[in-house]
């Protein structure tokens, strides 16, 4: 390489620190996870630990060795002394020069970030509104990759319209999931989510609820809603690993049910709480 | 913040570059140009310039001065003084604590590199194999952004089972482009490739293609192909920026005509050369 510029400075490229050739950022050719703990303890690592090693193999970065991925979000989260963290973490297939074509011997670049977790208590207590959007995502969304421009300007265009999620629905006109959530409705006795597929995320959460849906004696419905038929439910909400369970009390221009949360949604989240403890 | 972990190492929030924070690197939430100069004269700048302005506008990222992206595109291929150059830069929309939503505030950051152009003349002689993969990526091909996954995954897949570019087919059977290059068909007089759609990149060099075509007068039939009317052509070849029109010569396991570059394909890329002048 002859020369790199920052912004107006060119630089030697011999100056430059190798995150700038990260392949994170030529191509967000990486994957990554975000879990958090309750109380002064992670939750559910082995599952996110089990679902970062599975966007791995499937972008096949190889040679991360998940027993020190598990160490250092111990070694991270032990050091932060946080009781309610949020952890971030990602692995890109390492730095160098822009190819598409990888080179098998990179080295993996590993980042991650502790942070206090949000509080999220006044959207569980009052529900949040979330308008639909285009599914812009790719065809393999069932990898939690570091491509997330689509998810990034569906969320952006609910925020610029008053609203706290954005809907994701493919061209099939069928909901997926939200552009950072898992999304359910309940009608009856029956909770209703997308299935798992390709255009889905396995989103842990998920496992979750579903599993709390039985608990309190739901029924369960795994077939994807249209955005018709979600905004006639009886009740909705999204899960997702730093709130758990968020009531959801409008849908585009419809109030859900009475506009609060509902009674169903609230046993699920009750029920949910006891996994955290 | 509580902290940050690189690799092994537990480091301070305050220490570390805001690259690390980048929002190119989180969510590909950032787009690109790659452009080249022939004998000391930058190519097709003004048309580089405009499509990276599409591209911003796409994705939203408002605060970007054209004339100063134009200027340090300009100094930095007159300092490196390479007559055979190859440009690369991107604007990602900034550094901040990752969220999906942004701050409208946010400094972009632009990011450029300066290299010797790799030697093509070889492919060009000889003409390249193709496989192909389907069409993994997302629904706005025509924004040219940093979410290149797909492509990548694309493209070593063909390297892996030894072809030299990838042509994505999409789930309606249809080729749409190659997974860093336009894709051209011809069959008779006529040269075919896929309509300008949001799932197409608007390729520049495939602007003056179709204007060679015309030059030498070929016909233009902008139409998707199906892998079986493409291994059925006269000829094939791909369009790309960096090397400009390279001849197929192997499409999966089919030759393709004589197994050299066809003579339709050698009198457009003789046609292109005028551009360059």
């Amino acid at each position: 390489m002859k020369l790199a510029m920052l912004n107006d400075r060119i630089v030697p490229v011999a100056e430059l620190d190798p995150i700038y050739f990260d392949r994170g950022i030529y191509f967000g050719d990486g994957v990554y996870e975000v879990l958090r703990s309750y109380h002064g303890k992670l939750f559910a690592l082995d599952k996110h630990l089990e679902r970062f090693a599975n966007s791995l193999a499937a972008v096949r970065i190889n040679s991360v060795d998940m027993g020190q991925i598990r160490e250092r979000v111990e070694r991270a989260f032990n050091t932060a002394e946080l009781a309610e963290a949020k952890i971030y973490f990602h692995v890109t297939r390492g730095s160098a020069p822009r190819n598409h074509v990888w080179n098998a011997d990179l080295e993996p670049n590993f980042f991650l970030t502790v942070d206090e977790l949000p509080d999220s208590s006044a959207e569980k207590a009052q529900g949040i509104a979330v308008s639909t959007h285009p599914d812009w995502r790719w065809k393999r969304c069932d990898i939690k990759s570091l491509n997330l421009l689509a998810n990034v300007l569906a969320r952006q265009d609910a925020t610029d319209k008053g609203y706290d999620e954005a809907i994701l629905v493919d061209e099939a006109g069928l909901i997926t999931e939200g552009s950072g959530s898992a999304f359910f409705a309940i009608r009856g006795q029956t909770v209703q989510t997308a299935p798992l597929t390709a255009n889905i995320l396995p989103s842990i959460t998920r496992q979750y609820v579903l599993q709390a849906t039985q608990d309190i004696g739901l029924k369960t419905n795994e077939q994807c809603l249209t955005p018709a038929q979600a905004a006639s439910a009886d009740e909705l909400f999204i899960a997702v690993t730093t709130k758990d369970i968020v009531p959801v009390v409008k849908f585009d221009a419809t109030t859900i049910g009475a506009g609060t949360p509902g009674p169903q949604t609230r046993a699920l989240a009750q029920a949910f709480l006891k996994y955290t403890v």
